[in-house]
């Protein structure tokens, strides 16, 4: 039965008891509406309307006045709240900068428990990137790759013809959190997203987005031209392919004026590309870029590279990118992942950061949990995108791009916790310079804000709330802790990515997609040795940072692993052996989630039955899987140290013949239920 | 797949590294063979030289010199074992003496590390009991009930004409420890026992058994002479059914002239008897004491009985056979399951030890592990015992039995521990003042000891001794706190009595096998009411303990709930309340055996690969089990007290909606193994 399933009965009975229900549709998006706050804004767009829209219905302080002014400092987006002796001002040069304006005070009335609330000062935010976009990896059959949160909130089948209300909400929600563009459709791109019947479905959804600001573009398959209308090739050097791509652009303009432009992953695990043809990276963005310059759009171009036949993966994308540096036209951007390797629990940052001072990049984030628990795990990712940024600066990016979390699914996110990734990547694209901390919180209080008690409780109710920050701050190290410590990656199961399988060889597939290639576990020792002796992979930091990564007695221990290969008893700061280590790691993980049971258990009383119980659940499977994890990475390791486990650590309930039995099924977009693990475990 | 399987391809690997196989094969009797020790005797018979040849075989020591003598304060059972200045004497008045005593000098010589040994003073064993008797619960067709450990030993269908090496190795194990009778067949008996084709495989077994002074006995169905010869009643007034008894009698003697006598289980649980024709218990085991009396042999007459409709099933056995006190023959003992109920993890006394002053009693104590965990999980019995002993003075008793836990799996008890409960039953029978710490060094040195390695390992190999020790010393106490702590008991799933089912309601069946009869949990409070406010069966008990009983404050916590009903928030004596008491115990149970696996782990270097894999196994199955039962008990048990857990309790990682869908689906005589388990949690 589905965990989910499963629960339905007894929230039926909690819901009438207590709270209203609350499947999470509303997200944080949860103000009391019917305030008839007098707003006073010029005439204006469907933007203005919107602001005043919402400040109207929630909107519990003093008189607003939206006033449009051009202000160089504001930007296009930016925005200006001065309290004045009888009301506020928002001030704007755009309906947009109005719109970010309007849904950042109500963000600072939920924040203040519900209530009106008065600045006492000027406050004044332009956000860190012009672009701050979602990559959905949606396909055009409904199915989300990597997404584990129903399907596609696309119904491709249905449009132009017919909306959807969760189309506005979507709009809404990006909007209030600042978010300005959307990647409609997967980076495995169908090139049918190009035909014109799609284009218009494309339409229909820019004219229900276009109020909240927010633009779409699509991914495009390198091939298309051939797909959809038979070209012999696709060489960006043959003038038929640049023609084509100048006709479609066009045309795609016609209908949508300010689409955004294309993003691209070429020759990339088998996507089709310019390489095709002997063409550089280069070449094949900027034929792409020549075709939207006109009508402003632009290219993001992935860096994400790697061939199964040469050396180290982690090094490829720079190699192959590194020498193309100021190549590619001013329209272009290259979208890299955070890390080198892919969306791991943690990775260092990608050597390409910094190494291309002559081309715009913007980081491509993985809000969507592909290998952090999918939908069943709590991960707040905040935390995990902080830490990047600690060694890539904000400034050093042009952009960022976020891969989305959201699907079908009533609470748009599978997990109710993890809409806090959605929120936090849009808060963080807006101003990277936020905590991770003060992120938690506002999000916290405006989700689970009790709405029909009008006064907080007090004391324990902030211990509530702590309780639930404590979760969401501790639970991405959990993760790292249970599935992959001390620099570990790619420990993962074949195919879906959720489960363990450090053992997994799968005779004839590539040996870059096997657990094998990145732990390099054997009898003397395990990690990867990307040092100087290594792959030197650490040469593609900076000197300083390199050197410091060289060696293994000052690389950061939380990535040791990652850059080298040690004997089982290499000595660890804490006086452990490396053994040791993992075995405490490991162990400190599950010790992590069973705490995020009991402290989810004390928000029990100040938020609604229906997501304390759904969490309570998930939390449950999150701890299965955790032991999990522990059993199968140590007990296949120990299979190779040959090791004892450290006296005091908790031992596996698992046998390892058992565990590699375990084969989930699942395809890549699915999330596995309670049932169908308990059933493998 | 079967856990024991699973395990077969790793062992055979380790085995041929490591120590010499170990299947467990050979109990605690693996001293080494070839001593050709100096052992003067008389000439004798078949016990004698059993005796000499077994000391001829193993002895290191001084020569020994065996000596026939009357002594009337050793009886027929006892022995002396005197040191002279070049050798020792050991006296018996009978050959069994000599022999009880030869394994008594190999105990020795093996509880000291298999070294040469020299008592310093004199030694005189006498036991404390004439009849030291497993039962066991065989069926004639090859199953056994409440067995574990494959099928019965008895090979009935070849029997008489094949015999078997296991016949004569289970009579030297139960010599080596005292066991000096055996029934052989399930107390709900089938008639066909007493036919003449089987009385001629019993006489086959009881031929191999005689040398080692091991009496076979049988239970008998009361209804037999109508089953097995068409008599219209088995009336026990009627003069033809008494007559058809002794001429069956004579004729079992004249095959087994020291048959031991009958085990009747009469007018329980569906089995016929007297009162299905007016009579009482004591006319019926009369009728059958008449006809064994002759021959010297004894009628053991179960005091098992409990009808569906009465009140409190604790009290009946008491309502019933106390009336029946000084009314029996005097070659009827009346046999008493320990506590009031049935083999329950922790009972309080039968009332009925003690208030039969006129009438023979024996205890009944169960080996298997019927209601702990059966063949897989550890619980060292001998504490329970002990426990037993506190209350009902041995002296009491006239004899002891023991419900066997023995069947044709290669290690005999199915887990390699459980050998300890076979072991120390037969020690306590003979010694009931030997503590359970002795027994358990005893057994642990004699199971485990490396025979390889001549000298010890030192301090490390005392601290795995001592570790192995700490697990069975604990193992009973956890089963207790994570099944039933706090005086709850018979929370079993229906049937199998494995798993946890507080929930457990059939439809049309019987109350008394229902949990709900006995925990009787309601939004108020838990526990079954038998004070003088409720069913009163703590007047059952002599008066000082009863008022002790009866209050809520001086009754012992751990029968708490066996004899008060009490509100949730019952003040405890830890300060805390009975819900948080509640879950302080099963939290306990399962951090217990989390230690047993850690404890476990230090023995591996000390003792065969074989057998430590396989106990490490079974701790991985009675962790998740210990889980389970937490989780179903709490989780259930939470519904009615609307309470929370305590903050720093550990969470349930099962719902309670999955853990009501389990069914094992198992016979009782099954074991579920890991496989089954697994799938269904």
């Amino acid at each position: 039965m589905n965990i989910r399933t499963t629960l339905l009965l007894p929230l039926l009975l909690c819901c009438c008891l207590t709270a209203k229900a609350e499947e999470g549709s509303r997200l944080w998006l949860r103000q009391a509406t019917g305030a008839e706050a007098q707003v006073t804004a010029p005439r204006g767009g469907a933007t203005l309307q919107t602001a005043t829209h919402e400040l109207r219905e929630a909107w519990k302080g003093q008189p607003i006045t939206l006033r449009l002014k051009k202000d160089k400092f504001l930007g296009s987006e930016g925005f200006r709240i001065t309290p004045l002796a009888d009301r506020l001002e928002l001030t704007a040069a755009t309906e947009r900068g109005l719109l970010y304006g309007a849904y950042h005070l109500l963000r600072l009335q939920e924040s203040n428990g519900g209530h009106a609330f008065t600045p006492q000062q000027e406050i004044t935010e332009v956000p860190a990137y012009d672009l701050r976009i979602l990559n959905h990896w949606d396909n055009i059959d409904g199915t989300v790759e990597r997404g584990y949160a129903g399907s596609s909130l696309w119904d491709w089948e249905s449009l132009p013809e017919q909306g959807s209300d969760r189309y506005e909400a979507y709009a809404r929600a990006n909007a209030s959190i600042g978010i300005n563009g959307t990647v409609l459709n997967n980076v495995n791109a169908s090139p049918r997203i190009l035909s014109r019947s799609y284009i218009e479905k494309v339409k229909a959804l820019a004219d229900v987005f276009r109020p909240y600001g927010l633009r779409v573009y699509l991914s495009v398959n390198f091939a298309s031209p051939m797909a959809l209308d038979s070209l012999p090739t696709a060489d960006p050097a043959d003038k038929a392919v640049a023609r084509w791509w100048k006709n479609k652009v066009k045309e795609i303009y016609r209908l949508i004026p300010d689409f955004g432009g294309f993003l691209v992953k070429a020759n990339s695990e088998g996507q089709p590309g310019p390489c095709d043809y002997g063409r550089t990276h280069a070449e094949g963005a900027n034929m792409l870029a020549d075709a939207l310059a006109p009508h402003g759009g632009i290219v993001m171009w992935r860096a994400f590279v790697y061939s199964p036949g040469d050396a180290d993966r982690a090094k490829q994308a720079y190699i192959e990118f590194k020498p193309l540096d100021g190549k590619f036209r001013k329209n272009v951007i290259v979208q890299v992942k955070n890390g080198p390797v892919d969306f791991q629990p943690r990775e260092p940052y990608s050597p390409l950061f910094g190494a291309m001072q002559q081309t715009p990049l913007m980081a491509e984030l993985q809000i969507t949990q592909e290998y952090l628990g999918h939908a069943n795990h709590v991960a707040y990712l905040a935390p995990m995108w902080k830490e990047f940024f600690q060694y890539v600066p904000p400034t050093s990016l042009r952009a960022i791009a976020g891969v989305s979390n959201i699907g079908n699914s009533p609470n748009w996110c599978g997990h109710p916790l993890a809409q806090s990734n959605w929120y936090a990547f849009g808060r963080l694209a807006w101003n990277p310079a936020l905590s991770a901390e003060a992120i938690a919180d506002e999000w916290l209080v405006q989700t689970f804000r009790s709405l029909e008690r009008q006064e907080t409780s007090g004391v324990d109710e902030q211990a509530a709330y702590k309780a639930m920050k404590q979760i969401l701050m501790e639970s991405r190290e959990a993760v790292v802790n249970y599935m992959m410590p001390l620099g570990l990656h790619h420990l993962f199961a074949w195919g879906h990515h959720y489960g363990p399988e450090p053992w997994c060889d799968i005779p004839g597939a590539r040996p870059d997609w096997m657990p094998s290639y990145y732990h390099k576990a054997d009898k003397e020792g395990i990690g990867f040795d990307r040092s100087s002796r290594g792959s030197n992979a650490v040469a593609q930091y900076p000197d300083s940072l390199a050197r410091l990564l060289d060696d293994a007695y000052s690389c950061p221990e939380q990535f040791l692993l990652w850059f080298h290969h040690l004997p089982w008893n290499h000595p660890m700061q804490s006086g452990n052996s490396l053994w040791e280590e993992l075995c405490r790691h490991y162990s400190l993980g599950v010790r992590e989630v069973r705490k995020f049971q009991q402290l989810w258990d004390r928000a029990r009383p100040y938020i609604d039955e229906e997501r304390f119980l759904l969490v309570q659940s998930l939390l449950k499977i999150q701890v299965r899987d955790a032991v999990w994890w522990k059993d199968a990475c140590l007990l296949y390791f120990q299979e190779l140290s040959g090791l004892p486990f450290p006296d005091e650590m908790e031992r596996p309930i698992h046998t390892l013949p058992q565990l590699k039995q375990v084969k989930l099924g699942i395809s890549n977009y699915e999330c596995p239920d309670a049932e169908l693990l308990d059933s493998q475990r």
